[in-house]
């Protein structure tokens, strides 16, 4: 490697430690960063000047306290300059957000699609992230990357959405099609990272929750699809093909119901919106939407109530399961399952809280993402932020 | 930290650096070990040196080969010179067995305790330590240090067995009593490592498996307890409070039969020891062991081949559960319930291979462990070994 290069990235890694300290302890002055970097004094100075120039950092005013005098000028991420763009491709929906480096979401577009025609849903996609892209650049913010969500097991590197059943798609080359719409508009230049929608979720809750954010982190994407994305040792645990967390097809019930993946008794035949429709429907819309669940359950019918209660109550069996193989520091719950609220998430906590008091311990916390509906596209722009601040 | 100590510690790192190589593929030459480790050939040189004298790497014969000349000389890891010592304490019986570096056991011991006084049974194992430790020292080999495989949960640093359920400890101070017994047989100086037992077990198919050894890999500990172990980037897995992979309590069947645990439905409430033993006594003995079981197994005994199948079919639900979770490059099983060897392994194949059949995927590897009975005792002496290749 040339030595330019060695100092180039040994420069990176030296600012984004800097990045990394600020975020997990606002308000930090220059000489607490020394002392915790173990950086001397002049470089902190030199490289937090480039940070506040580029749009990182933000320096506080000066606080003049009468007996102490003029005292050390504490720094912050600036939540005002930078943004990410994120995007999920759901299953009949795209959401794309741009957030700040804070993860305040500051632009946002949705679109329904009904074919799942592979080539037409990819440029759609493409067209909203550059509107995000150019959007948030018009209104005075410079973009870092853009990331995708993506309803399947994905290949990185290779930028291939490997397999997505709900989408019936196998092998469709992602990555390509977007860089050369990028390109076209002119946005060759950007950072463009892909993962499973579960697993840049779970990347979102980790880089814009409020610091620290405890781990494992265990993020449970509750949709037509049920999976898990897992942070640990600050990384996402992706296991030997990329498989790790499809925890939708984990056995709540020997020989219970057909699930969509052709086993029997997957956790997604309880939880998966599909199955809390049909169990919800009677006589009638096998095929309604969290929407349409929520209307009915609101307006007080009595067969959805209680198809909402009895997914809930798997989904503390299967947060049990979870709890058992992750020990996780912190369960996040997103996807649009969750607006089902409180029948669904309070009989939940109720089951994993019985699990846990038979067993004498405490459960495992078990929040709500603030994201709701938007936690994949949030998650997505948190995963560039996550890769740029880890340039190892 | 002063210089000695950096320049010792980055030696260190270097010296191991080069043992891993080697380990990894045996038969390399001291040029091949500078382009891999980007260390200089006369560095590599002087290291691997120190590293002969010291028992670590040995040097095969110089190859003579007409046309080529006198070809560089290959290193291998040295299994004559070096040993670790490990131990299980189990529920009602110590194992203690010392292996080479590459995992051959040189030396064992076993002692059966009924009692489980916890004073007088970490006596008892530090005695065994004791012995294993002087035995192998008067077999002319040097000890690198002590492990010991729990049966519950372990706070690593502190030394404590937090809580072993099947022995009715709660929060035992067991490094403390075993330092002072090691000192006192003027052996204070080894470095001594605790661990629950499932987890030193997958260290030991980590450390000793042939590499590469793919990631990541589960250890199922079948026994009275049911337990796994995970490595992943070259680390266990151990959760935020060292709970990650109680696996034995995973639900597997909503209101199935009570747990020891307090829960009902647990897959050690199916795959136990003790569940086995139940399933298959008919009116007779609850308590069978594994010995007991094997015996009866082989004679033909219908009811209890039959329980022995209900449990790996169980195991084979669990294992589907662990690969949705986890996304293992290997399963190894070990642990006495191993003994029951085809009626149980078979049963479990078959539900797991269902399970892959009916998703259109191929199924994980699935391995027993070489060690039998003891792969808890020889993962121990891995754990020294994984401890002391990693200096960092
Ligand atoms: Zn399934
Ligand atoms: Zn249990």
């Amino acid at each position: 490697m040339p030595i330019t290069g060695d100092q180039t990235l040994l420069k990176q890694i030296n600012r984004m430690a800097i990045v990394r300290r600020v975020r997990q302890q606002a308000g930090q002055s220059r000489a607490d960063l020394a002392k915790e970097t173990g950086l001397t004094k002049s470089t902190v100075s030199l490289l937090a000047q480039e940070l506040i120039d580029e749009g990182w950092l933000v320096e506080h005013e000066i606080q003049i306290t009468g007996a102490l005098g003029r005292r050390p000028t504490p720094l912050s991420i600036d939540p005002h300059r930078l943004a990410m763009v994120g995007a999920e491709l759901g299953v009949d929906r795209i959401h794309v957000v741009a957030t700040s480096l804070t993860g305040e979401i500051v632009w946002q577009a949705d679109e329904d699609f009904l074919s799942v025609d592979a080539e037409g849903v990819l440029q759609r996609l493409a067209s909203l992230l550059i509107d995000g892209i150019v959007s948030v650049r018009a209104a005075g913010r410079q973009v870092l990357g853009a990331g995708v969500g993506l309803p399947g097991a994905v290949d990185e590197s290779a930028g291939i959405l490997k397999v997505a059943p709900n989408l019936g798609w196998r092998d469709i080359d992602v990555a390509t099609p977007l860089r050369s719409a990028l390109t076209n508009a002119g946005l060759g230049d950007l950072p463009l990272y892909l993962q499973n929608e579960a697993d840049v979720a779970a990347l979102g809750e980790f880089e814009f929750g409020e610091a620290p954010v405890p781990e494992p982190l265990v993020y449970l994407s509750l949709g037509i699809g049920v999976g898990a994305g897992v942070v640990v040792n600050d990384r996402l645990f992706l296991g030997s093909a990329g498989f790790a967390g499809e925890v939708g097809h984990s056995i709540l019930q020997v020989a219970g119901p057909r699930c969509s993946c052709g086993r029997e008794g997957c956790a997604e035949a309880y939880i998966g919106l599909r199955a809390i429709a049909q169990q919800s429907a009677g006589d009638g819309d096998v095929q309604a939407s969290a929407g349409t669940l929520v209307a009915r359950a609101s307006a007080g019918d009595p067969l959805t109530i209680s198809a909402v209660q009895r997914a809930g109550h798997y989904l503390g069996v299967l947060m049990q399961n979870l709890w058992t193989a992750f020990d996780p520091g912190r369960f996040v719950l997103g996807g649009p399952t969750c607006e089902l609220g409180a029948p669904l998430l309070d009989a939940a906590r109720e089951t994993l809280g019985r699990y846990a008091r038979d067993a004498g311990l405490p459960p495992p916390e078990v929040r709500v993402s603030r994201y709701g509906a938007r936690a994949v596209a949030a998650g997505a722009a948190g995963m560039v932020l996550h890769k740029l601040v880890r340039p190892l």
